[in-house]
């Protein structure tokens, strides 16, 4: 990999801009929560783990600004953070388990005193980072193992290196197959309205020497019709306790055409892509963006002036029609509500 | 309707040029067959029904073009630019089917004299054009009993006023419901790559006062899980014997997603769409286009350079995913073998 989708460093974050890719690749430099805030509601960092990762360096971030010593005080501030962290986009349930698990780390040390609760808030943030790229490599490894050599694949939007903190989810599963020898071939939906399947996936795929082809989204099924597609592998904004899993506009529509052409369907997502406080897909919030996504190119108008437009981020595949989720703790077969259970409270 | 999609006048064709809409509506001027069919060959018109109006003015300004007296030369002439014209585009059979009209009515003049003959095939092309505006008048008066007060439509590319020589397939059935005075509302995929339905069909519908609402194609299946769509109309570039439809890609997975969704799919095209010489819908070629409308939109690079690429623009729908087919003769149901025999050779 050549690139990194956000660093830390010399006491700075940066990230990588990715609605400028393909064609520039540069970074911007985040010194307060507020332009990680900011960076993650214009999508300069998309895919819900990667978000999940910037909003904890937010809150690393935000806990450096606040100037009290007064631990009441800071934690308000921290909370005040957290919030406007958390509220910047509502699928992915990634930063609200990151932004969770930061404060939950402020709270156990908050006898230390504030400079030392700063600075373990950094360094939990970079136990993130590490820890989702890890996740990666071990879903990648356990994946894998679902995908024939030969196979043809399609993905959907980009659930890659560009969706973490690094390797990917889907395209983790993808890349760890390319790795062990295997021959694969990738089919790329270019994912409207945002166009992350040719922007940011089709990159990385051709970066990596992995051959693939870019389609338009309506095209898919028409392929599967045709015996060229063998399987499906997308990633996740949130997985419901039953299975239900909200992603990228689109995916249900390519869930069932799987369906119906009875081509395996499956998720690669961490384990804090899994919501289990959510029963299922229908109470997963919708995110729904700008008209101008779908109105406008690169700023130039490519419909009517005034046009109404529905622009749903996302939308919810129930878990009939998904074959299996890949975590870094394993593949969960169905039931999920069972298996998603026993992956995450392991105790019980 | 304030425009006019093609227009013969002061012994000149006007195309109204269609890669430029919405945002600029001008029209080229044709005098040859060679810049019909370079119009044609690069969309500046398109939509089955308009490129085989559009066709038929090629033949009649070819004649006209030739300078031989001799019959026999003229002949030949003709049989050359027919056939210049027929692999303009492959798909819509409407171009071939307009052509052998052209050509059986000069063997059939060809007594009365090269001069004769061309007037003749003048007089023959601004016939077709006429008789195209009345079948979809008609398809419109059958095809609106389909469409239930209050409903929610889904269309897919555009097949509208654009896409014949006026008032259009399934948005003629479309539109003769909203004259009726039933109150619709309509869908609109944007239809990607080349955004028929973002530029042109919302355009038409906004020009009418229809109301519409935007889509991005992939979010189709989400919209009809959610119950937001009551049924699906279309157009068509060819109609195989067996009611196997070409049409835009795109339109396969829809009709799939109607399918499991029990949504009705219905498919609106003149009798003209109809081919009986071809069996079934893998016979019919399918056309694949330039990587660049994938890759760059209004000049621009959406995509890695030197990505691979795929883009068909039609694919196929078995006749069994549609509810049936709207003609200017009527209604055909299932089996659609025998019922779009019977209205195409109504003696037998």
């Amino acid at each position: 990999m050549t690139f990194k989708t956000l660093e830390w460093k010399n006491d700075q974050l940066f990230i990588l801009d990715q609605t400028r890719l393909p064609l520039v690749e540069s970074y911007i430099k985040c010194t307060t929560y507020q332009r990680v805030a900011r960076a993650i509601k214009k999508m300069v960092i998309r895919g819900a783990p990667a978000i999940g990762v910037a909003a904890a360096f937010g809150m690393a971030l935000g806990a450096r600004q606040t100037k009290t010593r007064n631990p009441l005080f800071f934690r308000r501030e921290l909370l005040k953070i957290a919030n406007i962290l958390t509220t910047t986009r509502p699928t992915a349930v990634n930063i609200l388990w990151a932004v969770e698990r930061m404060k939950r780390v402020a709270e156990e040390n908050s006898k230390k005193g504030v400079p030392a609760v700063q600075e373990i808030l950094l360094q939990e943030a970079l136990r993130i980072l590490k820890e989702d790229i890890q996740a990666n490599r071990q879903m990648g490894k356990h994946g894998q193992i679902l995908i024939p050599a030969g196979c043809s694949i399609l993905t959907h939007c980009n659930a890659g290196a560009l969706a973490t903190a690094g390797y990917g989810t889907a395209l983790g599963v993808i890349r760890a197959a390319a790795e062990t020898g295997k021959r694969i071939h990738v089919f790329v939906d270019e994912t409207r309205p945002f166009l992350q399947g040719s922007r940011l996936t089709a990159w990385e795929l051709m970066k990596d020497r992995i051959p693939c082809t870019l389609i338009a989204d309506n095209m898919a099924g028409a392929l599967m019709a045709q015996g060229k597609i063998h399987l499906t592998i997308v990633g996740a904004d949130r997985i419901a306790a039953n299975g239900d899993v909200a992603n990228k506009i689109g995916t249900y529509s390519l869930a069932r055409l799987c369906h119906v052409h009875h081509i395996p369907f499956y998720v690669a997502a961490p384990t804090s892509t899994i919501d289990l406080s959510t029963k299922s897909g229908e109470k997963i919030p919708i995110e729904h963006r700008s008209p101008l996504e779908i109105t406008r190119l690169q700023g130039r108008p490519i419909a009517p002036p005034g046009v109404k437009v529905l622009n749903p981020a996302f939308d919810v595949t129930p878990n009939r029609f998904i074959r299996a989720i890949i975590t870094e703790k394993g593949i969960v077969a169905k039931p999920f509500k069972s298996g998603l259970k026993k992956i995450i409270l392991p105790e019980n």
